[in-house]
């Protein structure tokens, strides 16, 4: 079992009300690799630049991450992310964004990246995902987008939908890119174009799993302390196909699907108590154990 | 076991993009005791006026609510309420509201009325809302309220809180209420005001039951056709309390708590499916029993 994932590798300058960071490691494939390393063997793939030393990539080494695959770029600059939350944190306000060595990255995957079980595209450019998507075998592959690409590069999108099993998006972009209000219809929309599962995101209010067969709806795990909700989706996503890399590819059942929204969930939840990745970065198993339970007895009710 | 319920009785006027409907049977106390109808003998208390024909009081007498109470105003008119949805039907758009009867009522509580075990506070004034709590003796009292009485009597609105057991409450109204931006801190707050049991009810997302030992949340149930919302959370109301009285007092557990929000969330689930009470009209027990199940269905997930 591993994981493959591509995407940002990123400085990240973040205000929220509860204080602010200046150019912390961030990016979603960073959060994503963290919270997957719980579960599986993950390969990070994307490029960082000049200022990128290797000390950044102690924390993934650390987390037994292989981060052969971050490439530098001579010259180049990290992708530099600046933003800030307001009272509603559900809403991240963007202040500056420095593409940097993404403006003309192009992925050559390793062997081991691409003989992964399970691939992740991160929110990048779709035609971007494609070219990744086309170097690896995995049998399964997901992908995150965003209101930007709906946007600006929706055709590619719909071509990237196509070639993957699984989508993970925010509930408000499922609308968006099948210009349906209701999210229920909307998920079935996004299965026509291609994936079989699709994850609707409700940032502080859960998730949404729809199947072909069933849907499933947990809300998020609620905390006293939210400081900042940078690379909770990517979190979520990789507690979401950590744990179906770990279960093998035959787990694909509805309870290991389900059970996968809730490590997902759980993962998300520890990303938002602290800054960037300082709160998964001292994360246990223990832990991740203890919450999931919590997230159980939360939402647990009996027979009528 | 009764249950009596002070709110608008009213005619709602309602546009959304599914549709239109012209001075409907609505109002808080009425949406309440349809769904609080299916578990309980209902007691309505409010005021209508000359516009108010006694057939209007036939779906509620259909379903055994007791509507000796609905007090005739000689010269007044009905409340009236206008407003519309735009595709984000979380969000009501008031364009019109006559308060006509509601502005001079005087609650006076028949005997029987006055002897129920449980009393509904529904979103009125928050001095109405104390005088009608003064004349019950209600074991277990209730209140709604909204951002209105938040904004403009809310010295009133929490002296009202310290007199129930219970705030349902949108969880908007629930941060406002206190300033707090985290729900769940806000909700503790809400606690030290009076009631011991808060309910933040989160439209389409659901509800979250914070009790002094736990809290439990659940995703509102997913549905392919919401076309009125008007009424959700009273209904939600009426399932909840109807559902804790029909166990009796003694049935304040943490189980029943649950159940009762997932009661709530399934009447308030088949209000919003078409306009104003159309569908609660003709629901049925095995209706309530299967979505119920379904509910279950929806969120179960199993141990790790």
């Amino acid at each position: 079992m591993s994981l493959t994932v591509v995407g940002s590798i990123a400085f990240d300058s973040v205000r929220t009300p509860f204080g602010e960071r200046e150019r912390m490691l961030g990016g979603s494939a960073v959060h994503f690799a963290l919270a997957a390393s719980f579960f599986s063997d993950v390969h990070v793939v994307g490029p960082v630049g000049d200022d990128f030393a290797d000390e950044h990539v102690d924390l993934l080494r650390s987390r037994g991450v292989a981060v052969d695959d971050i490439e530098h770029i001579a010259g180049g600059r990290t992708f530099f992310w600046r933003g800030h939350y307001e009272i509603d944190m559900n809403l991240a306000h963007t202040d500056d964004t420095q593409l940097g060595v993404f403006a003309d990255f192009e992925p050559k995957l390793s062997e081991e990246s691409r003989s992964a079980d399970v691939l992740f595209l991160g929110n990048i450019q779709p035609d971007l995902q494609r070219r990744v998507r086309g170097q690896c075998a995995a049998r399964l592959a997901a992908l995150d987008s965003m209101n930007l690409w709906i946007e600006t590069t929706r055709d590619s999108l719909i071509e990237a939908l196509r070639e993957v099993d699984c989508a993970l998006l925010n509930d408000s972009e499922v609308r968006m890119l099948t210009e349906e209000p209701n999210l229920a219809r909307a998920a079935r929309k996004v299965m026509e174009l291609g994936p079989r599962i699709v994850v609707a995101k409700r940032g502080e209010y859960g998730a949404v799993l729809f199947t072909p067969d069933a849907f499933f709806a947990l809300p998020g795990f609620l905390l006293e302390d939210v400081r900042d909700p940078t690379g909770a989706g990517d979190s979520f996503a990789g507690g979401f196909l950590g744990y179906l890399d770990m279960q093998g590819m035959a787990a694909l059942s509805d309870g290991a699907l389900r059970r996968a929204v809730a490590y997902g969930s759980v993962l998300a939840s520890f990303n938002v108590e602290e800054f960037g990745t300082e709160r998964v970065a001292r994360l246990t198993e223990d832990e991740i154990s203890e919450r999931y339970e919590a997230l159980r007895t939360m939402t647990h009710f009996e027979v009528g």
